[in-house]
């Protein structure tokens, strides 16, 4: 399926060790008439990607026998892995498994194990257990049935001509599970040999073009094993290297080199790598230094309180947040002068320095972060148009403020002022 | 392509007004090793169906010319509609324009009036102007090039025996602005005279099985072409009620008589209809009331106040949060005794209570909803496993708390408690 000849780093490889191909379907009309965003996907492409396996297509389709048969037919004839997820749910919207007895050919039966399972779940639950619930322990014959022990929808492992099919069913954290405990440990053991190496630098405060033009020389320099990817997402452009072949050593190795030169190339705008995040990284520096923090949020509405809340164990370092988002909260709880208030408005520099300062001490914190702004829609003025953000960062030694001007889009600048706000703390930690 | 006979419905139609098929084709590796999650495919089904266009095939493929022209052509065999996303931006990892010129048999050119917009929009912003950018004026001879207010890249809108295929960027926001100013309006020209008409109620505290076998009788008396579906969430189920046909306000008509009696058959477990979420719901319950709320988080860490603050206009209801992560902050901001704390632990009635009850006092509000729970991973006892939650809201007359017994999930233990918070106010204002 290549276009480009293949590069000689391939030909050291053993002619066994082809890149296995897989294909990811999901089924459910939901996906089509867009009512659900298909995460699974995602999902399941990194972790076949991990593994040295090779996504080249993913395709939704409605719960439609003709659909389903075309696409199983359409995904084997191209792929030795396909991967299925959705349309095993208890009620009648979902004919996949149907659909699987007839293009495998089998029928179903009944799968003592997985009546053994239903069982036991709706027991340790306390639910009671329906008619539809006890037809999900039907299983085609053809297939080893795959456990599923979050939920009441077995999985289903069929072999045809060469090629693997799992169907699983649409829930994310049943179809994690299944994949994590199951179906990745499986497919490993049949990709033995195979190397794709990943690194994604993380930067902020510059756009693509301009960061393009920045890091040229240092990518026409890129071998043609080795890929480069521009990957922007609100505030924030990920920078992915792939390099793939048969040893990983040599691939990690010379990957490192070309980060560590990157490094050198754009030093003020990359804040990390994944799997890291800007609030992980923030967190970091935080515990090196034993200090502790604290938000004050008005447009960001909890956002950043939000974020921070979602790293695990956030709670060594972050105490906590005054979500200001009347002014009545931001003079009553967080001491802002009314005076301040009136005479600059909330959205101005004076204010956000209170906030910060004030937060501060209110919370008992070696630093304080805090967002006034306007988000939009409404709100905006001429002076001070939607996408007007004001930021402070309060620190032991001093407090800063800054302005940004972001877009017309709320969402987008509630997430573009919350990553700005955690930079500004990064680097005023670094600074410390 | 169905499966099915023709219902009966559908023959009352005018032959030449079938619906409409669209295909949406993404491109980009970073889809296919799951680094970036689709969400354009979701948004552009909504918009196509919600004019009479119906999408059966999403698809995503790399950035490879063979994979583009693969799935261009299989689209065009099926669909008469291909809208594709992604793969225009300015760097080398894109190639999709070169693809499209091969696929439709042009070459590129300057187009000047993508040359002047690109000008404009980097003098506006303030930024140099690289080669880059320049490149992105270069548009297929035999397109009609579309233009993007907000971005550098133009959107190509091609016909091709009978087919139309239409190629965008793949950033979010410019995709969208470009389908709602051009494309959609172009679309809705092209295909007059068929209706598709959705309802989608919401429901909470109660399980899809559950929940199916309660309304069984009703689902089994829906006619062949109206279509139910059970989209289940973290903390809810939705139920879509799709139907399709020529006449529009007949299909309107029979599917609200089916909502009517849904609202009676469930009354307890609903709390609206899309395009409303429980947010909006809960927020215009207190606008009717005229009355405020304030959140107390400690186990959410404001995504509470974040998800409130994402509605537009909630600061007329919503004065703010304290999240009080840290127990000092909960004693310190929030006035929780130390005594209570040490005595029952965060995670209980009395601490839950207090934190309720201190807010509403100390941000003046009608109401306030406190959270304080183990989200996990770690925390838990064996007393007070991960996943229990003490939830609470004080109005006017009472304050009532709750338990609830989430999962091992963190990220989903905090959706779930949000949701379970937001509806027991939204009781308890309907209970006023």
């Amino acid at each position: 399926m290549s276009e480009q000849p293949t590069p000689f780093h391939l030909y050291l490889c053993n002619l066994k060790t082809e890149f296995m191909k897989a294909e990811i379907i999901t089924i459910g009309d939901e996906l089509l008439i867009g009512q659900v965003i298909d995460t699974n996907s995602a999902w399941m492409a990194t972790q076949l990607n991990k593994i040295g396996i090779d996504v080249r297509q993913i395709t939704s389709i409605p719960d439609s026998r003709v659909h389903i048969l075309h696409a199983l037919t359409e995904a084997g004839n191209r792929a030795r892995v396909v991967l299925i997820s959705g349309g095993l749910g208890p009620t009648r919207d979902d004919i996949t498994k149907q659909t699987l007895c007839e293009f495998f050919d089998t029928v179903l039966a009944p799968d003592q194990d997985a009546l053994a399972d239903i069982t036991a779940l709706f027991a340790k639950r306390g639910y009671p257990m329906t008619e539809l619930n006890l037809r999900q322990a039907d299983m085609p014959e053809a297939c080893n049935s795959i456990p599923n022990p979050v939920g009441t929808a077995r999985g289903m492992w069929f072999e045809k001509e060469n090629t693997i099919y799992v169907s699983m069913p649409g829930v994310p954290f049943e179809m994690k599970q299944m994949m994590t405990d199951h179906v990745l440990p499986a497919l490993r053991l049949r990709n033995k040999g195979t190397s794709v190496v990943h690194r994604t630098i993380l930067t902020t405060g510059v756009g693509e073009s301009f960061l393009a033009a920045r890091i040229e020389t240092w990518e026409n320099s890129l071998p043609a094993y080795i890929k480069l990817a521009y990957l922007p997402q609100p505030g924030m452009v990920r920078l992915r290297l792939t390099a793939r072949g048969c040893h990983e050593e040599k691939l990690t190795s010379e990957v490192a080199s070309l980060v560590d030169k990157l490094y050198t190339l754009i030093p003020e705008y990359i804040f990390g790598e994944e799997p890291d995040t800007l609030e992980e990284v923030t967190g970091r520096l935080l515990l090196r230094h034993g200090q502790t923090l604290a938000t004050a949020e008005s447009c960001t509405g909890g956002a950043i309180a939000s974020r921070i809340t979602t790293v695990p164990g956030s709670s060594s370092w972050y105490k906590g947040s005054v979500v200001a988002y009347a002014n009545q909260v931001k003079e009553q709880v967080l001491g802002v002068e009314k005076e301040t208030l009136e005479k600059h408005g909330a959205v101005s520099e004076p204010v956000v320095i209170q906030m910060a300062q004030n937060a501060r001490q209110l919370l008992h914190t070696d630093w304080a972060l805090s967002v006034s702004g306007i988000a939009g829609p409404d709100g905006g003025t001429p002076e001070k148009p939607v996408g007007t953000v004001w930021i402070a960062v309060s620190g032991p030694k001093a407090t800063q403020a800054a302005k940004f001007q972001f877009g017309d889009n709320r969402e987008r600048n509630i997430v573009r002022a919350t990553v700005a706000a955690l930079n500004m703390l990064r680097v005023s930690l670094l600074d410390e």
